[in-house]
């Protein structure tokens, strides 16, 4: 799993179905990526989160077959980056 | 999920049938990486959207056994790459 | 999916049985990254190709069970790495 | 496989019930990246293991379904980074 | 699939129990990036391979749980790393 912040959410009115009504956030890793991730536990901005991709990232949400490859797993409780 | 945007649509006669009649887009991340995406969702030159790979790509198709490691999710309202 | 074009192919008398009779090419990406990839669709050298990893590898094989990470999804009719 | 080092664990009291009771450790490469991996072995910071990613990071637990694509799968007897 | 070779073998007393009886081999790419897979083919240090990644890897193993994401498909005939 990698750990990432929370930026801030996506709003996307076209999109498949297989995303039902799940939450997305866009993250940031600590060297800058931006990733997109399905938020099934409720984050807020700022938060520091671990996510996990592939098929795990499914069986994370409520519905296995959901299209994400990359879920929030749950927010750390205290995580600074330079470790 | 990554955040790619729509550059061209890619032309193959000769392809597996496993990718039956999908649309090939290809597409480029902020980084200037070039990927080959199936479409389900009919997007235009210059959209930016969200990407699935992995399994998850797979599902996002009608047909769950399409050959394809990356699909696209959905059109996204209002991104500047800048963030 | 990714764009390579085909530079040769890979002699390997020695191998696991989970490849049948499966025609392995050497791909080179853009950037000049060197990958093998099972060919079921009768690529020759200096083809530019698209390919699939993960599962969907797997089920562009006729034996969905075949040991590929990377097969070869078709030919593009025209592609110049420059874009 | 990967191999890294243990440098700590990590504390979510907020997190997806698909973790169950799995110890979450912080791993680092040789490379210096931050990787957050499930522990079904019972590690001690400073040990170097190899972990494994994707679907085979869940059959390494005891629930295949736990929400973990990366899973320290041993402890390396002897390793220096340096090889 | 990578292209890699043979550097050693790996001795881990200490590990999950998905692993069986599995031999443990130390590869390195042509960038030098070491990994750890399986090895179903038998191979020596100094071999050439290309390996497989993934679910592939599990099915080219006797047990297809095996907890491995890379696994050894075969012995390259000749390769010379320059191509």
């Amino acid at each position: 799993m990698e750990i990432m912040q929370v930026v801030g959410s996506l709003v996307c009115t076209q999109r498949v179905a297989g995303l039902d009504h799940c939450y997305l956030r866009v993250l940031r890793t600590s060297k800058g990526k931006i990733n997109v991730a399905v938020d099934p536990v409720g984050v807020s901005v700022g938060n520091w989160v671990f996510t996990a991709s592939g098929s795990a990232a499914r069986f994370a949400c409520p519905n296995p077959e959901a299209l994400t490859d990359l879920t929030i797993g749950g927010i750390i409780d205290f995580w600074s980056p330079d470790g």
